[in-house]
């Protein structure tokens, strides 16, 4: 699985532009991030994390690479970041991902102190920042965080739709 | 914090007996686990993956060591498990951890595809396998596992428990 190249991406990398570092901005560096995924033949979920309008943290699905089901982008986001600024509390920073985190990355947000999370596209299925369960109001967790959906979303989803429906095509 | 030393550990690792490999058997191993997490100055939670009667990783509490709030018991864990076997997915295997896994481990063992999670002490508060919300059955995941509760109920609540008294006493 692992060695197979990946389909064709028919996705160019988005260039964001510096003039306005508004929440588009930044989702379109989770997207460039979910195309390295793709070219790692990976399911195309990208993450970035913001301290102060600065990217302190960035990472995309890696589960098959690294042979880790843990290995998410936003697990991976989350950790690159921790390690920037040297403390596992990521007060005051806001993560960007392509896609509704599942419930381990939204367990992971939780415990990591993340104040916010802008993501593109709902999941009803697995999604537990509101999408299939909503992990962020459990009555007695103790850190509270913001949610903001649907920044880019047609273009993450055509993304992650894309590459399910190349992938089937090529087997 | 991380270079305090650790308040004196009056509990003495567990031996588990070759003879009778059950559940108490594999606690008894994350219990031991859970040891060196208090040994660094962490709350000791400690955590085994067993397949076919063998123990294919283990994991402790280390967020403040390697500050990073994704690494607990059950994600070291899972992660060491996976480089085991040199695949991500735990098909057949059963999971032991001292306390009752939170949101991002709860959802950390639905995606490696444990079978069956054995835990020491609900938690109320923050528990997903029962506790404070059962992400386990959520209704459209893909994933189904079997969960036993109790296991060495008494020795992983006292741990905990004695844990953040002596850790008050000391401050």
């Amino acid at each position: 699985m692992k060695s197979e190249p990946p389909p064709p991406c028919p996705f160019e990398p988005m260039r964001p532009s510096e003039l306005v570092r508004d929440d588009a901005y930044f989702m379109q560096h989770a997207f460039n991030q979910a195309l390295k995924a793709w070219a790692e033949n990976e399911v195309p979920i990208g993450a970035v994390i913001v301290h102060e309008g600065v990217i302190i943290g960035r990472g995309y699905n890696r589960v098959e690479g690294l042979n880790d089901p843990t290995a998410h982008a936003e697990t991976l986001a989350i950790t690159a970041a921790t390690q920037t600024v040297g403390d596992w509390r990521l007060t005051g920073t806001t993560l960007y991902v392509t896609k509704e985190p599942c419930p381990m990355c939204s367990g992971a947000i939780l415990l990591s102190r993340v104040d916010r999370v802008v993501h593109a596209l709902a999941d009803p299925k697995m999604g537990c920042l509101g999408g299939a369960a909503s992990l962020h109001e459990l009555p007695r967790i103790n850190h509270r965080i913001a949610v903001t959906v649907g920044v880019l979303e047609a273009e993450c989803k055509a993304l992650i739709q894309s590459y399910f429906q190349l992938k089937r095509a090529d087997g």
